[in-house]
């Protein structure tokens, strides 16, 4: 007999009143919380229907599953969201100025949670795995921010997914309260922490019993261009492990998730010459499980286990050989800069657009429309010992240039970007100046519709130590406004 | 009898060939080389009149003295320089694109120096008060990056400046050259390395004896503009260390150097309710060691001394004192992401101006011309426990306003910017949405001439998470360029 009552969804939404900060454990769908969020959204809509107000502060360990941002959003139940999302619904909201929407490094994110920056969270819902009645609890799939959460909570609602029981051991739960001692960590599959979070019982408010895989679902396949990409930036590793830079012996990569990582794993998986190498990053995607298990990835550390439902029963089935191989942590230590340093990792990205100077645009579409937030593309970039960016020369059918004269947003500035990528071939930036590193972009990265274009720029810009004209820095945007066709700029 | 030969400026100046990578030590004219430089720019500038190439490509620890970056550039004896400086005469060679400037990240510069990625150091450069026969040698008023140099230069030439005698015992010179062991430090006053350098003496050509002060200028006299942001910051961080997100009992500041910054110690120094704090930054200025002095500093560590004659005159005759308070580091130690995290400081630094949405630009005007370079402003604003940004509100009596609708040029994103302060007022952006900050950033930092323009771009930007119209975006430079008043954009 639990400590804890045992309640339904439905009851435990009818606890969380208007206006409550809520914070949903999980990172991506991974350990996400399942029914209660959707729970939730019912009732914000039963209300809604009724003309009474019904909306939450939510903060999440980053992206979510359909029942946290989009049931919630699509029942217009959030009024703040905190601080990575890429949900097509929420996103919507943040764009119609519906949600007020604050997207932060992830490093950053735990500080102000202990700093209470957003307010006492009222309640964190937590997927757990198994629990005993003095408050210990085993995550599922996924830790992101639950241990800070839990922490910093009122109180505490449990979903207890037992879809997940074979989870266990899996975590290494790291906690960073106080800045003033070294992580002690010194190689990746050092344990550092604890494999369960200890909570104050008396917060925990009830158990809800569920039984659901995560339901991720598998990339789309990966284009030509993705193949291409992915095809400069192994021949570049090759190039950087020959001269020294990188050593094929102790090569750890942070990857970003999505199907050109897909395809850059697949590359790398191809390439003989490359050696074995260990993931350090946010999110263990299926491609990185396929190499871990052909041994081609030694070790692999993320914050969650995003994979499909087969993969996840792999894992499940050979639970020891995994072990020796995987861990998930917090993501306030996968992405902390002390931890990223001293890894000496190469970072590879995606971006939505780069700039000729070698600015880049993680998140924002022309500037205003968020497609995501910035997640931790700045710890890593901005940390890692060699930091590349990938993405498509062109978007919309070639309309839309992703290389251009100035980023209509900038998430990471030139410091921060050694190596710029696209299906057109590789710009390595480092050690160049402005004038050089233009040319350099233009020349590998854009494509040749865009390159006269962007030339033609550089010839109308002002001299100085960068080339702008700041009257014609956004024309790109302009002739794609008017005329639905970014060639059409008149430089 | 020493194992070196002793030689004139003049001779060691005829060993360095055309296009050779020269690597200055010193940090600000604090420890910079003072009479080599100046041969060599008077050797060019022979070259130059008998139609003779000479230049070369220069690495310095940040900006120097007037030998270095002001004579080599006015000789225009410079093809390449890397990574800080702040010299008038350079900068017209930069900004007249005759000289290729690389500016990065201070923290991520010795990376770069140990991938070789600017090519073999042929020389560098060192001022010392010590040297041994085997190749000990004891640094004067900076660090910066001379280790580093050592370590990677084919040839070390001595400037050995017995001017500087007195003062061994105050460096702590801790190599990182490994990233794979965390920092050991834990207090800002721990010893961690050596107070000597050791390099191969093979690679020292000779020695050159000076004995010269650094030639350190006072700053000019504080405005009222500086005393208000100055005003406006104690009072911020009083309310910071009231509610507790600031420890008063040990709070550790960053603060960038300059007038303003003397106006900030001023007024925290006439603070009673502050208690003691320490100091953890690049340049140690006079206005640091005034309050180290009076005890309300409790330990200051820099890479560099630059302080005037009379206070360094001070510091020689009481050195044992003054050993017990503070430490010259390697900048690689003073920017280390790690060590910026783990001393949870408040980092305060000047900025050139600010978009309402929370970008930073510190270093290029109107997108363009550079003032200077980044230096540590990421290192610290990225990874300080709060991250201050400070500028007055207009330049150019009223005709420039630094409060934008979009930064020229971008060096610091949203995400790494927490409080941004003027004359008029101060804004804390933590927490909030781009439209949230946008008000907060004109209601409490924009010059009042320019409140209904920056009002106007919100109204007319079109929605989204951002809020932009990129054909207005630039209307306050275009303003600026055709009317020399920035207060006739037309929005």
């Amino acid at each position: 007999m639990s400590a804890f009552p045992k309640l339904t969804a439905e009851e435990v939404a009818e606890y969380i009143p208007n206006g409550a900060l809520v914070a949903c454990g999980g990172f991506t769908a991974a350990g996400c919380p399942k029914v209660i969020p959707l729970a939730l959204a019912k009732r914000a809509e039963r209300l809604h229907a009724d003309g009474k107000p019904f909306r939450i502060k939510l903060l999440t360990g980053a992206s979510t599953n359909d029942a946290v941002d989009g049931a919630l959003g699509r029942a217009r139940a959030i009024a703040f969201r905190a601080p990575y999302q890429a949900d097509r619904d929420l996103r919507k909201c943040i764009n119609d100025d519906d949600v007020d929407y604050v997207d932060d490094h992830l490093s950053r994110y735990a500080r102000l949670l202990r700093q209470v920056f957003f307010g006492d969270i009222d309640v964190a819902i937590i997927e757990v795995s198994h629990y005993t009645d003095d408050g210990e609890l085993a995550l599922t799939t996924a830790v992101g921010s639950a241990p800070v959460f839990c922490q910093s909570a009122k109180h505490i609602l449990l979903e207890h997914n037992a879809y997940h029981e074979r989870i266990s051991g899996f975590h290494d739960l790291y906690d960073v309260e106080e800045n003033s001692v070294p992580v002690p960590l010194r190689a990746l599959s050092d344990h550092i922490g604890t494999k369960t979070l200890r909570v104050d019982p008396k917060k925990i408010l009830g158990v809800v019993e569920t039984h659901l895989p995560d339901g991720i679902e598998a990339f789309k396949p990966c284009t030509s261009v993705h193949e291409a990409i992915a095809g400069h930036v192994v021949d570049f590793l090759l190039r950087e492990i020959r001269r020294g830079v990188l050593s094929s012996a102790s090569l750890t990569m942070e990857l970003g998730t999505g199907n050109m990582t897909n395809a850059v794993l697949r590359h790398i998986g191809a390439c003989e010459e490359m050696l074995n190498f260990s993931v350090h990053g946010e999110v263990l995607q299926d491609g990185i499980l396929e190499l871990l298990t052909q041994g081609r990835i030694e070790f692999a550390v993320g914050s969650s286990l995003t994979v499909t439902d087969p993969w996840l029963q792999t894992i499940y089935g050979r639970a020891d050989f995994y072990k020796e191989r995987l861990l998930l942590r917090p993501s306030e230590i996968t992405n902390h800069p002390e931890v990223i340093q001293r890894l000496n990792l190469a970072a590879l990205n995606a971006a939505l657009e780069a700039d000729i100077f070698g600015n880049v645009n993680s998140t924002h579409v022309a500037g205003t429309s968020v497609m995501n937030g910035i997640g931790g593309a700045s710890d890593f970039a901005h940390n890692a010992a060699l930091s590349v960016f990938m993405l498509p020369s062109t978007a919309k059918d070639g309309k839309i240039s992703s290389m251009v004269p100035f980023c209509s947003h900038i998430d990471l500035t030139d410091h921060d970007v050694d190596v710029i990528v696209t299906e057109q071939g590789l710009a390595d930036l480092r050690g160049k100046s402005p004038e050089q590193r233009a040319l350099c972009v233009i020349e590998n990265c854009a494509h040749p519709d865009y390159q006269p274009l962007l030339h033609a720029y550089l010839q109308r810009a002002k001299s100085g130590h960068i080339r702008h004209d700041l009257t014609a820095a956004f024309a790109f945007y302009d002739a794609y406004a008017k005329t639905g066709d970014m060639r059409n700029a008149r430089l």
